[in-house]
C-alpha cells in the first residue's frame, strides 16, 4: 500500500498564547492594497508571498491556526518575500513577525511540504490555482507550506488580531466565509495522515 | 528555493484513441448504487477505490482525461479495489479495464503521487476530504493518484463512454458540473510544475 506522509498534530492545549504590540495592516482598503501592489510590481516585478499552515488538534480532528482581523476577515500567517529572498527563510521571518514574542524567543519553525500554489493574473483580488493560459506576466505567486509545530510553543499574537483554531470541517466548502484559498485547504491536506498526539 | 515536483505533460495529439466494446455501469440509479455499496460493505467492510488523474496539454495548459457517461456525468478512470488488493496494481487493473485495447496491448501505467483522499461516512453520495469526527466506520475511502503518461499511447474507449480532455480552468470552481472531487483537482495539482512538451 502507498503510505501517506505523516504529520504529528498536538493538542491546542499544549500551546501557550500571549499578546504583543499591534501589527497594523499596511492598507486600509482593498483598493489601497491593489494600488500598492501595482507600485511594488513596477519596482520589483512579480510578488511572491508565502503562507504557513499551522496545525493543531482538538477532539481528534485537525484544526488550522488563522489570524482574524476585525470581526470577519481571516488569513493565514505569512506574507510577502523581499526581492530574491529564500522562501523558507522568508516564511520563518514572516511567521516570527506575526507570532513570535521577540527576536530571542521564537518558535521552532519547521517548514514542510508546499501544498498549493496560487496565481494572481491581474491587479485584482481573484487568484487561481494555476497560471491562466495567455497570462505571461502574473502579478503574484502565493505558496502555502505546511509548518510542522513542535510539541510545545509560545505564540505572541498582535493585540489587534485574534488567533483562531478552525477545524477542517468548518473550512470545507465554506468559500463565502474563508475565500477560495483557505476553504480548499482540507482537500490539499487530505493526502496526509495525521498522527494525533494526546497528552 | 523549494522546487516543485515536475510532471511531463505531452500534447493531446500525441495520443491515439480508438473504441472497444461497451462497459456498462453496474447500477442504473444512485439508489441502486448505494444499495449495492451496502451489501458489499456487509460482506467485505470499507470499500477502497482508486482513481487516476491522466494529464495531457493543449495550448500550454494542463487538461485531465475524464470519462463521460451519457450527456452530463463525468468521472475519473478508476474504480473499486478487490479486498486486500494492492492500490497501485488495482489502479493499473482498473485503468486497463477502462482504457486498454486488450490484455496484450496496455498503456505503460506509471502511477505517481497520491494527491487527495476522500471519505464517505455513510451510505450516501456525500464525501469529505477528511474522515469526519465521530465517524468510526467510514463506508468508503477513495484515493486519487497522478498517472504519468508516456509520450505516446493508444487508448481504447468503451463505446458507451466518451473520453474528454478537460482543461483545469474548466474544472476550477465548477462544482455544479463536475462535483466536489473533480472540481478541486486544480488546487491539488497546483503544487506541481508542469513540463509542457511540444512535438
Amino acid at each position: 500500500m502507498v503510505t501517506s506522509p505523516l504529520v504529528n498534530t498536538y493538542p491546542l492545549a499544549s500551546y501557550t498564547f500571549g499578546t504583543k504590540e499591534p501589527k497594523m495592516e499596511k492598507d486600509t482598503s482593498v483598493a489601497d492594497r491593489l494600488a500598492r501592489m501595482k507600485v511594488n510590481y513596477m519596482k520589483e516585478g512579480m510578488r511572491t508571498s508565502v503562507d504557513g499552515i499551522l496545525l493543531v488538534q482538538e477532539h481528534n480532528h485537525p484544526h488550522i491556526l488563522l489570524l482574524q482581523i476585525g470581526n470577519t476577515f481571516c488569513k493565514l500567517p505569512g506574507g510577502r518575500l523581499k526581492p530574491g529572498e529564500n522562501e523558507i527563510e522568508g516564511l520563518k521571518r514572516k511567521l516570527s513577525s506575526k507570532l513570535a514574542a521577540n527576536s530571542s524567543l521564537q518558535p521552532d519553525w519547521q517548514i514542510g511540504e508546499c501544498v498549493a500554489i496560487w496565481w494572481r493574473p491581474n491587479f485584482e483580488t481573484t487568484m487561481y490555482p494555476y497560471c491562466p493560459p495567455h497570462i505571461t506576466k502574473p502579478k503574484e505567486c502565493k505558496k502555502l507550506f505546511l509548518v510542522h509545530l513542535s510539541e510545545r510553543e509560545y505564540f505572541a499574537v498582535p493585540k489587534n488580531l485574534k488567533l483562531l483554531a478552525v477545524p477542517l470541517f468548518e473550512l470545507y466548502d465554506n468559500v463565502q466565509r474563508y475565500g477560495p484559498v483557505i476553504s480548499t485547504i482540507p482537500q490539499q491536506l487530505s493526502r496526509f495522515q495525521f498522527n494525533m498526539i494526546h497528552q
